[in-house]
C-alpha cells in the first residue's frame, strides 16, 4: 500500500492527461476526493486522541488498545495523499493552495508523517514508548498543518 | 482489533453507567461518534467503488491495487461499530432507531459484513474471485442498509 500511495502522490506531481486518468479513476468528483481525505483524517484524529488520553493519564494505559489505535493511525496515514487532486484547495477543505503548488514539500511532510506512524505501532507496547512516539507523530502532523492547512 | 470491536459492540448493548465510560472515552460527543462512523463508511465505499469498477470492466483488473483496496475495506469494516452509541440515531445520520434498539440484529448484520470483508482480501487475487466476493460483501452491505439505514 505504501508503494501505491507513493506512486499516486508521484502522479499528483505530474499534470494534465497523465494524471487525469488515475484521478478520475479514484474519485468521480473533486468533492469526493476532499470527502475521502477528510474521512481518513477523522479516523486518524480520533485514535490520536485515544493515545493522547493514555499519554496524559486521562485513561489507563492499555497496550492492546494502544496497538489497535496505532495500527489504525498508520493505515489511515497512507490514505489521504492520492486525494490531493488538482483544484482541490477550494470547497469544503482547509488545504492551502501550497499543498498542490508546492507538491515536493507537501509530499515530504506526508512521508515524514508516515515514517513516524509506522514506528508508532511497536512503540506503544509501553507507556513510555507511546509518549515518545506519539510526540513524534504529533510533531509531524503539526509541521504539515502549519505549512499546508488553513487555521 | 476484531475482539476490541466486538467487545465494544457488546458494551453498546448494555445500558447506563457501564456503557457511559467507554462511550465517553472514545467519543467526547455523540456528534463525534456519528462523524467517526461515517468517515469509516466513506473510506469503505470509495474502495468498494474501485473494486466494482474492476468487476464491471470499467478499469483494468490489477491484483495489487485490488488487494490494497480489500485490505482498506476490511480495516474500515472493523471501525464503525463502537460508534453506534446511545442516542446517535438523530442528527447528521441516516441510522434508523432500530440500529440501537435492535442491537442483536444490528450486531449480526455487522458481523456478517466483517466475515465477508475478511474473505475479500484473498479473493481479489483473481478477477473471478473479486467478482464473486465483491457480490457477497455488497450483499452484506445492502442487507444492513435495508434494515437499519434510512433512504
Amino acid at each position: 500500500m505504501k508503494k501505491l500511495a507513493i506512486s499516486l502522490v508521484g502522479a499528483a506531481v505530474a499534470v494534465g492527461a497523465l494524471y487525469a486518468v488515475p484521478a478520475a479513476a479514484q474519485f468521480a468528483k473533486t468533492e469526493d476526493a476532499i470527502k475521502y481525505r477528510k474521512a481518513s483524517f477523522v479516523v486518524m484524529a480520533n485514535h490520536m486522541g485515544r493515545l493522547s488520553a493514555m499519554a496524559k493519564g486521562e485513561r489507563p494505559f492499555d497496550a492492546a488498545a494502544a496497538q489497535n489505535s496505532a495500527k489504525i493511525i498508520d493505515m489511515a496515514a497512507q490514505l489521504p495523499w492520492e486525494a490531493f487532486v488538482p483544484n482541490s484547495a477550494t470547497g469544503d477543505t482547509r488545504l492551502k493552495p501550497e499543498g498542490l503548488t508546492n507538491a515536493a514539500d507537501f509530499k515530504a511532510a506526508g512521508d515524514k508523517m508516515k515514517s513516524e506512524t509506522a514506528k508508532l505501532v511497536t512503540a506503544v507496547a509501553t507507556l513510555d514508548g507511546l509518549k515518545g512516539q506519539l510526540g513524534a507523530v504529533g510533531g509531524s502532523c503539526k509541521n504539515c498543518h502549519d505549512k499546508f492547512r488553513k487555521d
